[in-house]
């Protein structure tokens, strides 16, 4: 069973949902036969530097709102977030662009450490309040989950993976997704938002059933032969195992 | 899109059911994105040579019922095949064994012949009261569909795709398919026997639209969220395209 994540490092709900789909798939019986695939998508694509101020004071500039509502705003997300045991030091915060990141995470992906990447760089943003941006920061924050040093700097140094973060944003466009996180299982079945754990874990059971269940088509018989249940549906006339035709 | 249809070449209804399938995908908008795949399944595996009399013979004796009854039986199959433009020759019909002819029906497969060697053995049977376990006669009509002769002789000497026919009937098996002809769509919806074109095309438009739009999931919401439409799933909170959080 796949599940396409798409989400940005500085959105907070994508790494509260990254916990709460960690803490479903802990519950959820299949959890050996589920692949998550990361899609990047940028929040801020237009940002540029760290702006100089706090994240509150950005956010109140960005928005025109007043100080201590962009204060009031992070310290509720803040709150939601160490309900699922995550430390979100806003005041720390070290906002920015986070293009180059996410080339770094494709890079990760291609040596099977997306996940990891995922963590550490939501973690460095979030908890460590450590940069995303610059690269120096980034090369740290690879090399702690075991990435080629030499490798990502010549990631970083050139485009390449930008026609991936490109693609996954662009798919997300065709997707409607305007929000992150979103969750894509199995091609088909949409959560989205940060949903609760155990949300999460009843709409994997959900998917799981659906695709691990024939259904009976009967389309002539309309509404009510579904309603009756579509197992019941009638058959054809077949040829049975012992030959017989009828 | 997918199909996987089970059937055998002495199964009328498999004729049928697969003429009704052709008229489907004629009137089938997106038929040019259908894949068939054809599975083997014995009717009578048992069966080792011709019976000496006329197909109602066979089946009087088989089945334990009067002459009369199985005449009826196969003028009213050949009746319903008519209804679809198939001449169904019971009277020279010359019933037996289609192991054989299943492994060659895999082999034109890779060939990519697979639906011209399922018509031809099936018109051999059905309509030209030619012999479909003779290896003579298979050839014959192999070689019509243009296969290699020495190829097909060469699997017929040997053992060559009787597991690839054993596949087939043990997936039917744990699928729980006892009758043909049993079409799966997408390995996920089921239409069983010999639906008419209508209905086969009215399936291959419900499946076509549950696999192409996203269904939002909102599992907590439970039936009452689900009979207010899917789509109208409620969201966990998240970051938008403008950088909020809620």
């Amino acid at each position: 069973m796949r599940i396409d994540i798409w989400s940005d490092i500085v959105c907070p709900f994508c790494y509260v949902g990254k916990r709460n789909l960690e803490l479903a798939l802990a519950e959820f019986e299949h959890r050996d036969e589920v692949e998550v695939v990361w899609h990047s998508f940028e929040l801020d694509p237009s940002a540029t530097e760290h702006p100089a101020g706090s994240l509150p004071e950005m956010i109140a500039g960005k928005y025109q709102m007043p100080l201590e509502q962009a204060i009031a705003s992070q310290e509720s997300i803040a709150e939601r977030a160490r309900e699922v045991g995550l430390d979100f030091n806003w005041r720390q915060a070290r906002y920015g662009n986070t293009f180059d990141a996410h080339r770094v995470i494709h890079y990760a992906a291609e040596q099977g450490l997306a996940s990891a990447a995922q963590e550490a760089f939501k973690k460095a943003y979030f908890t460590q309040g450590r940069s995303v941006q610059d690269h120096e920061s980034i090369l740290d924050i690879a090399s702690e989950i075991g990435l080629d040093t030499a490798e990502v700097e010549a990631v970083l140094k050139s485009d390449r993976y930008a026609v991936d973060v490109r693609a996954d944003e662009q798919l997300a466009h065709q997707l409607g997704i305007n929000g992150v996180p979103f969750f894509l299982i199995e091609s088909k079945w949409a959560v989205n938002g940060a949903q609760p754990a155990e949300a999460l874990v009843q709409a994997l059971r959900q998917v799981w059933e659906q695709t691990h269940q024939v259904e009976f088509l009967n389309p002539l018989a309309g509404a009510a032969g579904d309603a009756a249940g579509n197992n019941a549906a009638e058959a054809g006339p077949s040829c049975d195992v012992n030959g017989n035709c009828s």
